[in-house]
């Protein structure tokens, strides 16, 4: 299995964590974002949309984030990391949605300003941010995880760009159930982290 | 059931197009945006994130679009439109969130700028509305439909806004292949259309 991947991309971290969680061993292939290398011609036939992560299971080949932690969920993973149960998946996919959606265009794009001066409106990421933090500390105050009774993709998607926020200038001081999450996320069996991550239980 | 729609919003029509093609009964229940009617009590507590559309099914309560998708392609559509294999799912959740990005923060928000005077940058809207259409039309030119062989939530998810996208100032006539979509689309057995969208198959 060939993981395409850019080291301190969180999309990228979000797959590099689930594989190491479920224990399949994997090749990184790099793709330096920076150098814009996500638009030579042999990676935009695997994803016309000139993004990374993108999978290749002996040529299966999965692009998006949340596509991939499907996959790869459904394939060696059971019921576990993804349910089938029609209100098991919902629950799911809703944090998958605000893994693309607030976090996203909030902290993970705040951060991209910072880190690779891209040209977005830091206001709007600040205030959609903001608002990815409230409602993910909103349901960790009512549940240990984001979907469900146990962990799942929701919060491998969800967990990365929340734990990067500090290099797009939001502090976690505020939201006590998500660094109280983030802590049950760094103790399970083949966690890994990346460069820049905070890490609640060394503190 | 009851679905918590405006009826000019495409995320809401998603829901309403689905809940058609299977055949649910249904009750309407109006929440006007432009009155900021989604900040009221009583939607906050069904949704946090302050959107519509929510789904009420006797109490089992489901916010985001996808998400909703998802529980009544699960829990009233069988494999038909959403399969469990895991490739046929990956592929339908890559388009989803190919809803939740390019589509929503590109043709969504550019319609919404001229419609609702939001706030949002109109040129990477229009950047990333075009990367929108681009990477579905190359899709269908390959396919008749966004995921596997067959109609599925895919392209519900992907289908109101693009069908919504001349009120955003993009044009459809470089795009032969969503054309054609479109018109298979309104051809399916409980098809129902909206205020402003296309009808490819009337010009």
């Amino acid at each position: 299995m060939k993981l395409y991947n850019f080291e301190i991309s969180g999309n990228c971290y979000k797959i590099r964590l689930l594989l190491s969680l479920l224990g399949i061993e994997h090749e990184l292939v790099p793709v330096d974002l920076r150098q814009g290398e996500n638009f030579e011609p042999a990676l935009l036939k695997l994803n016309p949309r000139a993004q990374i992560p993108v999978l290749d299971d002996d040529g299966t080949i999965i692009w998006d984030s949340s596509a991939i932690l499907t996959y790869l969920a459904r394939q060696y993973g059971g019921e576990r990391w993804l349910p089938t149960d029609p209100l098991g998946m919902a629950e799911v996919v809703q944090w998958l949605a605000v893994s693309e959606n607030e976090i996203l265009y909030g902290l993970a794009r705040a951060r991209a300003i910072k880190l690779m001066n891209k040209p977005w409106n830091p206001e709007e990421c600040r205030k959609l941010g903001e608002q990815a933090l409230e409602v993910v500390e909103q349901q960790l105050a009512k549940s240990s995880w984001l979907a469900g009774h146990t962990i799942t993709i929701a919060d491998i998607a969800c967990y990365p760009y929340i734990g990067l926020s500090g290099d797009g200038g939001f502090s976690l001081d505020p939201y006590p159930a998500i660094r109280q999450w983030m802590a049950r996320i760094e103790t399970q069996p083949g966690y890994i982290t990346m460069p820049g991550l905070m890490r609640v239980g060394e503190g």
